[in-house]
């Protein structure tokens, strides 16, 4: 059976993992642990604890528990002393607290209730925050002051981690032991990278044998990857990874009109394909229709409103298998 | 296997599963769902939950799941959002938002996550309040109230439910069966007799072939059971029962002076055992060393400081078993 190891958190990773899960690979998803929004963030403020956000939507995504069990954890209180915050998160919350330090029996034990299909290991237990210095000179600190910084105008030239964060070992073995790495699609700066900055990681994509393929996102992202061709996300990958992109999948199917224009009342647009003219190196190239039929108005996770087009997970998977031999 | 059904809730109810659990019973637990205090009743304000308090303590009472799934459930927040709430609460009130109107769900969930032996059973599914008349005249209602009303000196002349709650139908069928249907020990107002007034209930207790039996409390309790002996204790249970007590069982260890102490500052003492004159019907009196050899101070459930001297869960079960045959 292959190993498939999905790196990012947020919503892309949920949908690769959720269309993943149906096929017969040995699943990891290594997921960022930076998350400071919310009530991932507050949790994170008031309890001390690994930030529960990311972990919570993998092990969903993973999930084969009835449907009661998925809707319990994603379900968000809207009133009262709990309220904004979801049953995951505070599971997760109390499970630390009562198994504290022992960060791995609380993955465990939810993973056991979820009859998660796949390991998810947070890529650092450390507690750590991420900032982004854009090209313009501002620095920005905590992931979700940057997932929100729709007004820059300017592109991130250097995301870092504020203290340095060292990997969890199982985040390294996932990578090394991998046969295929898949990241995207997903918030570049704040899913993707903040995996690759930790202390290690670039390490261990420097030396495994697996193929390394991301899924391009659909759109843009105003303050994370403006007017971003689909070369520009290759490139901006490469440099975190220290590494070369081995398979690039990207959507081919025109987004509606409606979408489109929802999109560019923000500043964002599709992803401009550009990877005919691309020669840094060998890549391949996977194009197919991999919208989804419906589109959505908010999240299911946190507070934050999310893109509105996604990638159809069962669409993704399909040409992901075709990819994995 | 002989059918069990333990009637009550609270801490006395905790130590009898909490002890028979061990034995190859059959066992069911009717609990009282009226509960107003504490992290409870804040639950049940909010979020219109069935008071969740008396339920989670039975499950884990009865768990068999690890250590850890047991920590978790009674696990108490000290700080943030949560304060003051304890995880096992949280996770029913989710639970029930999720499955409603289906209760019933609730607690199978519940009880498969905790690997219960043996059934819990709310004694209603009907959101009602607790009401107490006193002898003086004075009527206080809500559960809360009348467990800290410390400073009633006069007795109890009538409990009833506002409004009017009809039985589970689940809570009936596990007195008709029963082979032996235990009650206490704990707060016979406030833990014990909020069964007995639920309608369907006392019709259910007169018809029943159950032996009954009544664990009588160590010590009395100021504005419930104030200067009760072990009959007063009988002919209350058996006015709201509309049935005669077959067995009682009766500790006969002295109390230590020291605790005899400190409950005497809050005018509490040692039941008296006056069952040697009990002449209202035949009974059977079973006396036995069944304290614990270990005081607590304040109790693992809600807010409320609970009695000083336990039974012990161990003795009190044998002694129960060398009855049940």
């Amino acid at each position: 059976m292959k190993n498939i190891t999905v790196i990012g958190g947020g919503t892309g990773t949920f949908v690769v993992l959720s269309g993943l899960k149906n096929y017969d690979y040995n699943l990891s998803a290594v997921v960022t642990s930076m998350d400071s929004g919310g009530s991932t963030g507050k949790l994170r403020d008031q309890y001390g604890v690994l930030p529960p956000g990311d972990v919570r939507q993998c092990l969903v995504a993973l999930s084969e528990a009835s449907e009661l069990w998925r809707k319990l954890f994603l379900y968000r209180f809207d009133k009262g002393d709990f309220k904004g915050h979801n049953f995951g998160n505070i599971f997760l919350t109390a499970l630390e607290q009562v198994t504290a330090p022992h960060y791995q029996e609380v993955i465990d034990t939810a993973s056991y209730i979820l009859q998660t299909k796949g390991k998810v290991i947070p890529v650092t237990f450390d507690r750590v925050h991420l900032c982004a210095e854009y090209e313009d000179g501002e620095v920005l600190m905590t992931e979700d002051l940057i997932d929100s910084a729709f007004y820059k105008e300017s592109r991130i030239s250097k995301a870092f981690l504020k203290p340095d964060a060292s990997a969890n070992p199982g985040a390294v073995e996932a990578i090394l032991t991998a046969d295929y790495i898949i990241m995207g699609p997903g918030d570049l700066y704040t899913s993707i990278i903040p995996n690759l900055i930790v202390n290690g990681i670039k390490d261990a994509f420097m030396v495994t044998k697996a193929k390394v393929l991301l899924n391009v996102n659909l759109m843009t992202k105003h303050g994370q990857t403006p007017n971003y061709s689909a070369a520009d996300h290759v490139r901006d990958l490469e440099r975190y990874m220290g590494r070369a992109v081995d398979i690039v999948v990207l959507n081919n199917k025109k987004i509606s009109d409606e979408v489109e224009k929802y999109y560019s009342e923000y500043g964002e647009q599709e992803v401009v394909d550009d990877l005919s003219d691309f020669t840094d190196h060998k890549i391949e190239v996977l194009r197919a229709d991999l919208v989804a039929d419906q589109t959505v108005a908010t999240s299911m996770a946190d507070v934050i409103v999310r893109s509105l087009q996604r990638h159809d997970p069962d669409k993704l998977a399909k040409v992901l298998s075709s990819v994995i031999q």
